[in-house]
């Protein structure tokens, strides 16, 4: 058998989670949204937990199409009771709760750590005693390499996050990695880089740029681009990074590793507000402004990865182009756009 | 003026503190209180605070001969209140206070979490606000290097912790960092390797063998080695990283670093055991045992580290040998080992 065949397929995964039970936490959340409509398709019993702590991502809506076909329970992960109770039974567990603003760690970091840090501890507490067999895909993230020392980032990268939030979640996917060598739970991270499209969370400017841009293009507002626009991302659409979920949680050999996402090549900040002009159909609206202090302190300039592992371990790689995905992206939020404003 | 001129001598580093309030935490604890007294030497205002946590290092007796020139505040660093009140006007701060059991981080993960993790970002929170200006030393450890993957390991070796200890410390070391980039707090993190000498816990075999052979020396108890001995490590007497606490806080070219402690050479743990005799003079009476396996699953074979990066910036090498430093060590439990049993 060659590397290639012993690679899972998407048929395969699909029906490695047909019938199973799967518990999504932050599943209100823009990513674990869109990974729940997908496992309902796949014919799994979804249960999302979410806070829907206000200023974060959770949003009912999110899987209102879904809505009669997986059960929602509102709950926060910083309780550990709940949670306890909760993964009882699972045999999938996607892990994706968390305080995702670098700004509002800043402002209250403690918040953070106990999200970030403090629950993923608790939940994987929970899972060691109640359910030591549960498969745990953690949404980790690439701001745990901070400013790169070298670009593309492999996973080999040190681990210098600029801020918080990047602490905590390095924190948070180590205790993930310290739980597979130890106790043998059957833990994965992926480490996200900058992720967009439908379900994402509009209302403030405070979870990444892009979503932001994407909202204020929809609604004709100007774009206000810091630095010089020439900051260099990669950028997945969501779809891509549901796969990748997916592949992690039906793959025993992902046990115990943290993988890169990323594109096949960065763009700059200024090309994706062109690309998001030229997509959109509407006339270029932005400007290129220096950083406010409080950003530029925690900017880390051109940022992206090599995903090679994953390519090479699960046979992950993104299949939307930017344009596509920014296509479908204005196409659900025009549709949309005021079930993400307040 | 040459690099050697300009690093800072003791006596320099003397008249840094005398008149100066000087804050503790885990003062009463081995290292604090070590520290503690060398500051009441050099004519210091020192404050300490402790919680005295049964089955932590706290100890009232390790501060006993200078009881009356210090001041001791029992206090728990979780206590975010009562630490905003006790950095207020602080010229120093040493941050010492931790939970330093690898074993029980993984008994009670949440406890760990508590001391070295979320007191720290309270630590540096109440700083930020309070005392901007208050000069911080942050104990660290090499713990968060994990299983070393070369030898000696710089301060550049991958952040891979084995267990929940070292992912809570390297969070704290972390916080410290962040709050030196973002906010200018004047931190700086020393990464201690194994330190022993007079006034270490001895209660029990949970925070690391060097004081648990010693006392176990002094009490004619057989030595237990765990694996083949044959693991290499790196000493150091405690009055050696006294100083790199005085030197990393008298010199601002430390600020927003961290270093390495470290010994001239390694030291096998068998030659370790075998100069506790030597130097003694009791009978060797030791025996070389299989890891029991909670141990063994987060031991991590040799390690020693590179310290030239604190000998080039802050001109701190060890200077009491091993043997002199047992020495030390045997004629201060020999005396007084009642006061470190129960």
């Amino acid at each position: 058998m060659s590397a290639e065949a012993s690679l899972p397929s998407m048929e395969t995964i699909g029906k490695t989670f047909a019938g199973k039970n799967v518990l999504i936490t932050g599943g209100l959340g823009f990513i674990g949204s869109n990974l729940a409509i997908r496992l309902v398709d796949l014919g799994a019993h979804v249960l999302l937990v979410d806070s829907l702590i206000p200023d974060y991502g959770g949003n009912l809506f999110n899987v209102e199409q879904v809505a009669s076909k997986l059960t929602v329970n509102i709950a926060d992960v910083r309780d550990p009771n709940g949670l306890r109770y909760l993964v009882k039974g699972q045999d999938f567990l996607f892990n994706l709760a968390g305080q995702v603003s670098h700004i509002d760690s800043m402002e209250d970091p403690m918040t953070d750590l106990e999200i970030n840090c403090r629950s993923q501890l608790s939940i994987l507490e929970a899972c060691r005693y109640i359910n030591p067999d549960v498969r745990i895909v953690n949404a980790s993230t690439r701001q745990i390499y901070g400013k790169p020392v070298e670009l593309p980032a492999t996973e080999e990268h040190p681990i210098h996050p600029t801020d918080v939030n990047g602490i905590n979640k390095a924190s948070g996917e180590m205790y993930h990695q310290i739980y597979y060598d130890v106790y043998g739970l059957r833990t994965t991270s992926l480490r996200l880089t900058n992720t967009y499209g439908p379900r994402q969370l509009m209302k403030h400017n405070r979870q990444g740029f892009a979503g932001w841009f994407i909202r204020q293009v929809v609604q004709g507002e100007e774009i206000l681009l810091f630095g010089d626009g020439e900051q260099k991302r990669d950028f997945n659409y969501v779809d891509d990074v549901v796969e990748a979920f997916l592949l992690a949680a039906a793959s025993d050999v992902a046990c115990g590793q943290a993988f890169n996402l990323g594109a096949k090549s960065p763009t700059s900040l200024k090309r994706f507000v062109e690309l998001l002009y030229e997509v959109s159909g509407e006339a270029p609206n932005y400007r290129i402004v220096a950083f406010p202090e409080a950003r530029r302190k925690i900017d880390i300039g051109d940022f992206y990865t090599d995903f090679s592992k994953i390519e090479a371990t699960l046979g992950w790689t993104p299949t939307t182009p930017l344009t596509e995905g920014l296509s479908r992206t204005f196409a659900f939020y025009r549709e949309n756009i005021e079930r993400y404003l307040s």
